[in-house]
């Protein structure tokens, strides 16, 4: 099995979701966490920028398509459980975040 | 309403869970991912040491207790929607993972 099929069954084992991680591949903040269903993952390795699916909306997320704030992936990551993955990714646009924030982890509780 | 309780109110609001991260704070290498309900929350900032909640043996989870894997815990940002905190971390002991990795992200997959 391809590790695109095993991140496929793996997303189908977990309910049809995994958390997903952006991080800035160059300065390595971590800029925003979504979930992936199997059709955002086939979508971001399709087209080399970050699809989500979007849980509030239920429906693929094309991050960036509105808003100009694409991510483009350079390498993507599972984890030892296989329910979550990490994407390293550039940035574009203004920011990860709908706020405007770059990040959107700008609220600092500790 | 202090920031705490604000982040006790949102781990309530979202079904007692929010997805935590975890972040080495100097190297910004992302070392693993879990979640934390109310009870996590308070033990984390009560001893300054992660803390988070197991969604498989649906317990307290006292990260390092049986590994020595302690996570001391530098600062603690809540994102943009109130549904995940991003933990940077002195990571202690060997790493993160179970399996003696540093990080639970150390499976490639693109």
């Amino acid at each position: 099995m391809s590790l695109d099929q095993k991140v496929k069954t793996d997303i189908n084992k977990r309910g049809g979701l995994v958390v997903a991680i952006a991080q800035e591949a160059i300065t390595k903040q971590v800029l925003m966490q979504a979930y992936m269903n199997e059709q955002a993952w086939e979508q971001t390795l399709a087209t080399g920028y970050a699809n989500y699916w979007s849980t509030s909306r239920n429906e693929l997320w094309r991050k960036g398509a509105t808003s100009g704030d694409w991510q483009k992936v350079k390498e993507i990551y599972l984890d030892c459980d296989n329910d979550a993955v990490l994407l390293l990714v550039e940035q574009q646009g203004k920011g990860a975040c709908h706020t405007g924030s770059y990040s959107c982890f700008y609220t600092k509780v500790f």
